[in-house]
């Protein structure tokens, strides 16, 4: 379903009806209630609702996971309203004192109102009463933010992103507390606070408001929220749609380098239009997608709660829902979210986004038992009516584990525009993105692979650079290297040309493209395969690379097979790195050492990198041993005379010390035309440093060829040390399922039907 | 109580009261005694007893730890016994097949011995007599192990070190299966395989076998033990006191640089005389004494049951339970060693032979109820009479927790070397070395330190240059840059002068003296204090470093300050570097990077340091802010326009990858005699990558100053960013703590008794 643009008169035409209909179903309950434009409205209705909060106080003390949340709750917040309520006027960038306080205060904010409805205690209602007349008191007469860095500054905060933030949690409090107010504190509040805080962060700063972007999101939710709270009809269009455009520059960028506008897309439903693919894939990557579910599920919440006709839970065929698996899919082990694009490491599902989330998905959704395991983990649930079904349902014991399966999503609003792939398998999990540029946020890293084993990172994405929060590091932001390192090309694990970045290092062309599926196969659990291609990347030069998971007899565990195929009009260098992590144990060619590290290059990323060794390597195979965490690895990679192998290290030019001192292998390729790059990484064996045991620290693999390659077909013989040969042969061409294939290979004649065949 | 030698026919007079007072007390059981030379013993006597056997078997099945380990260890050698005995044709350094198969074979054999005795089961019996019958087979024509490296070649192995593991190991094997052989297997495998063992380990390899060295213990114990099991006196006594000494050459050294012989001083007695301080502190350090402590313990306990009368565990005033005692206290929080002299991280009291330690130090001990606690934390006992005992006290609920508190440890056989201190508050742990060179494991580290927080390290001991049975880095031996920087002066926390390490490097000289403590203070826990003087290290120089932790108002967690004061008779360079551990977050002073890294000097460890960064600092404070592990730390240290910041990186001339990248912040004082060096580090505050919020990010500490420094005193005062000065006043001269002290500094007058004043 999508929803068209409603007008005002519309609207408050199906309220009255939803509202005199829901009436007659509650009881009566005049200090639960308002009045406003003829409209009558319960409170609390956002994120708890009246029968929420009978039910809840009927079942305090006997729902575990609900009443040690509550307690902590408490603990927490008494300390906090025994300190004092303190808004100074803001002068800090993030991690900065005001800002920091000012966050604790809406967070704090929002707990005091739930704590209010929960315990029914006067106390909590009273001290958020309180902290919102000092704000309404402050804000009335606050300047702009002095930290100018933002290309839209809030008032509380340097951002209206910030600001925003604030308000969302703010509404919750408000709501909570609405009935504890007097219609004078209301209209104080109201008049003099939240509607020129929601006029500021949407009228006053469209290049804020008005976009695709997570940053509106939260704008819109911000507006929303309080919209829904205040009972306002036209803040709640504001949300909905975004603002009327006027003169806009469409070729305006923001800080992060993403374009401000888009044409004819603004608001809540746009925003949950555009960057969500129809698997539930943000195309902004997981670590942002975090990020904007707190500001999604809150306002869709309310919605549901107070517009419930609006099936926001089912548009665009249930998205927000399937946004939630797919978020918790593209966690590792430890669920921590993969690193993709701009992504801070270390963020994972036992966020506070993600408690909201999954409390939010279990209680709006199917009742998914595997998202029960997921809360148990988290420890925590919200103190809400979610909440209390996810308590409910882990009290009933109905929690099953939530598996975390291969999976292949697609990215852009259609679901055509490429997308992510996982293949997992044992405790191996390989991330493979092959898909749009992810907006502002987006790498240049098209084809580009992690790898992980039980949640350690064997072939590691960067992520980004920046230290999120910590004032020391450039006040918390972006650092300049996120843009001179962490986005280029040659910071990932695929191909860089000629030393440039794909697209050029540009926004403006990256976002025009994307890479094309050729086929994904989770069919067969020992051999998994995604198989993508990408031709703008560089112009007149094409990849298509091909990866498999395979798990074969006499292997310890599940290795990747990584097949690199490139189709170009001119010849090129082609610079394909290894960002293996951990301490080189061996390898099988000899190299030199430079006695001084010079930058290997001085742009596009180069300039960050030193080379710590090169060799210039013979036909055949050049192997590279690691141990990371007691866990030995090998790469294999078909080279061939024309080969350099470099040892680099991340460094380079980083005067404030901002980046990692991480190692890669970079196998370098010149003056070459169409080629092939084949590769195997294997994790085999144990170290234990209590026993001093290395169990199992040598490679199986004895040979790694390519026997054949041409544009119809690539099939590649990979040998164990146990003297077996094993063949992977992939179409190049023809994916399809049912397509049966004949091929020579020297005498034997291999049929087979489908893209691959392995035996 | 000394033993001093006794002689043959001495000992066989004793024997035979003790035996036949013993056969008085015990029941009769043909099956389990021996008769030989005269004499009647009962089998098994190491490290099972027959009593203690009947005591196992009448409770297996009712003392859950025992029962568990049991059971492990059965499911192990069942597998093991289904796959058949391999004992290969020795050919491999450690870390390759032979070498982990017969090191494998030992451990397994021992196992199986006991596992005989305890299930009564005569598979076991069998799988250990035609193990060793093959090992017999092979063991009569086998030449000198084919690999050079060693200076001491063992026959299974490559060094004579391992095949006495290998003896240790199956003599108990040996002892457990006795009575299931006949008298003519007996025969045939002591007089084919143990004897010829026993005498190549020790005659025929003197240079091995004589030495005050855990080598040396490993082969007495060897010998001792099977003495033991086949009732052997010359054997025994050639364990206790080593063989006769033949034309010496006191100069020649092992492969790892230490002397062979010392004069007149030989055997397990010696071994436990020499190394080991009245405090039970292991002069070679922890990871080595973690090494030691199997074969101390082992023969012990075999002594102790064959041979009471000897009453080793009082022996040099019960200084072998002491010694498990101070291991576990040079532990961090993790249970990890810290990595003093040569040490591998990650050597931890998990180790199976600190199961040993602490099973028998409990058992053979005073039946500390703590080392339960740890025997609990380790998951498995003994399976013999120790571990039984251990499991008993367990299931009767008796353990209580192992307090680490701080210590102050002696180093020295009359302890009056130096020695080790560790100082705890809260989870800080300051390691503080000011010990003797430590033989050949030593490190030329004097007045050198380390800190941990939890467990996490924040300013680091490098440790050792080697991957210990990696095959894939040097055979898993010591690798060259062990020597060439692991052990220099410079890759440690302490002073280096004039670029150059300790005693020139050389361990003729460092082996001759050691350092001095001035006094140890842990009385008040919120200020704890060592301090310690060296003057050997560089003649013409004398060293006096104090260190304190302090857990004072308004700090989060103990802060460490460090006052190192030099005087010297002519002019030096000084280099005291930090060697902190995670990523530089802020400096308080601006510094330039280098285009390109150059190793920092030629020789003593300064080849393998990169320079990163550089800049003359102002008089005042410098300060450096990293963040670790999610943590906080500030290092400030008083600075003067003369010094130089050297950002330093571990890697230089490193062709094979075998070093860590690890950082330092080296401060340079240069062209100065006497001087001091004052500094703090402070752990604050935390950041959590999950909520994105970093607390307590900044250090409290505004002020560092020297306000007084004579021969007499000095005097530092910290001031606190809430306003607060505090001072520490230090006595260099007089530590009495009787001692009472009037100081003027300005116009106060401060006046203390003991040897330091904090206000």
């Amino acid at each position: 379903m999508r929803l068209g643009r409603i007008n005002t008169i519309g609207w408050a035409m199906i309220l009255l009806i939803i509202t005199v209909f829901s009436c007659k179903e509650k009881n009566e309950s005049n200090t639960n209630k308002d009045t406003k434009d003829g409209l009558t409205l319960e409170h609390p209705n956002l994120i708890l609702t009246v029968q929420g909060v009978k039910d809840i106080r009927a079942q305090l003390g006997s729902v575990p996971i609900f009443d040690a949340t509550l307690a902590k709750v408490k603990e927490e917040i008494d300390a906090e309203i025994a300190l004092g309520i303190e808004t100074p006027i803001p002068v800090d960038y993030s991690g900065g004192y005001t800002h920091a306080r000012h966050k604790r205060n809406f967070l704090v904010l929002q707990k005091a109102g739930v704590l209010y409805q929960i315990l029914d205690d006067e106390k909590y209602a009273k001290y958020v009463k309180d902290m919102l007349m000092q704000y309404e008191a402050m804000y009335k007469t606050l300047p702009i933010h002095p930290k100018t860095r933002s290309y839209a500054r809030g008032k509380l905060f340097w951002q209206c992103l910030n600001d925003s933030n604030w308000l969302v949690y703010v509404s919750q409090a408000y709501d909570c507390i609405y009935n504890y107010l007097t219609e004078e504190e209301r209209q104080k509040l109201e008049n003099n606070l939240f509607r020129p805080f929601a006029d500021y962060i949407s009228i006053e700063n469209p290049r804020f408001y008005n976009r695709v972007h997570n940053h509106s999101t939260w704008g819109n939710a911000a507006v929303g929220m309080i919209g829904l709270a205040m009972n306002d009809e036209e803040l709640i269009q504001r949300a909905l749609y975004g603002i009327e455009e006027g003169d806009i520059d469409y070729t305006e960028k923001d800080n992060d380098g993403g374009f401000i506008y888009t044409k004819g897309k603004a608001g809540f439903l746009a925003n949950l239009e555009e960057p969500f693919s129809p698997d539930g894939y943000y195309t902004e990557g997981p670590y942002y997608q975090r990020y904007a579910m707190y500001p999604f599920l809150i306002f869709a919440e309310g919605l549901q709660n107070v517009r419930p006709d609006l099936k926001i839970f089912e548009y665009k065929d249930g998205v927000l829902l399937k946004s939630v698996n797919a978020l918790l899919n593209l966690s590792d082990a430890n669920g921590e979210f993969f690193p993709l694009n701009d992504g801070q490491k270390g963020m994972s599902y036992y966020s506070r986004e993600l408690v909201t989330a999954v409390d939010i998905a279990y209680h709006h959704g199917d009742q998914d038992p595997g998202l029960l395991s997921i809360a148990k983990e988290q420890g925590q649930v919200l103190l809400d009516d979610s909440g209390f079904s996810v308590a409910l349902g882990i009290k009933n014991g109905k929690e099953v584990p939530f598996v975390k399966k291969s999976i292949n999503l697609s990215d852009g609003s259609d679901g055509n525009q490429g997308g992510v792939g996982v293949l997992r398998n044992q405790d191996v999990e390989l991330v493979f993105k092959y898909a749009a540029q992810g907006l502002s946020h987006g790498h240049y890293d098209k084809l580009s692979y992690s790898l992980y084993e039980n949640g350690d990172e064997i072939i590691q994405d960067y992520g980004l650079a920046r230290f999120v929060n910590i004032e020391q590091k450039g006040g918390g932001n972006y650092l300049k290297e996120n843009k001179t390192w962490a986005k280029q090309t040659i910071a990932h694990n695929t191909i860089t040309q000629n030393e440039g970045s794909h697209f050029g290092g540009k926004y403006e062309i990256g976002s025009k493209h994307h890479s094309e599926l050729f086929f994904y196969d989770d069919s067969n659990q020992d051999v998994q395969i995604i198989s993508a291609k990408e031709s703008n990347a560089y112009p007149g030069t094409s990849m298509h690379r091909t990866m498999a998971l395979i798990n074969d007899e006499g292997f310890e565990k599940p290795y990747l097979l990584d097949i690199m195929r490139i189709k170009a009009s001119q010849r090129n260098q082609y610079d394909l790195p290894y960002y293996f992590m951990g301490q080189v144990l061996k390898t099988n060619f000899d190299y030199s050492v430079p006695e001084v590290l010079k930058p290997l290059g001085e742009k596009n990323g180069y300039q960050h990198l030193f080379l710590e060794g090169s060799t210039k390597v013979e036909n055949g195979n050049s192997k590279l041993s690691w141990l990371n965490y007691n866990k030995f690895y090998t790469l294999t990679t078909v080279t061939n005379n024309n080969d350099e192998l470099l040892f680099t290290r991340i460094g380079a030019n980083d005067p404030d010390f901002n980046l990692r001192r991480d190692a890669a292998l970079m196998l370098r390729r010149k003056n070459t035309k169409n080629t092939i790059f084949v590769s195997t990484i294997e994790g085999h064996g144990s170290y234990s440093p209590v026993s001093e045991f290395a169990l199992n620290s040598n490679s199986s693999i004895t040979e790694l060829k390519v026997v054949k390659d041409t544009d119809e077909y690539t099939a590649i013989s990979i040998s164990h040390a146990n003297g077996t040969t094993k063949l992977f042969i992939t179409a190049n061409k023809n994916s399809s399922k049912e397509a049966k294939h004949t091929l020579n290979i020297g005498e034997e004649i291999f049929e087979w039907s489908g893209p691959y065949l392995f035996k």
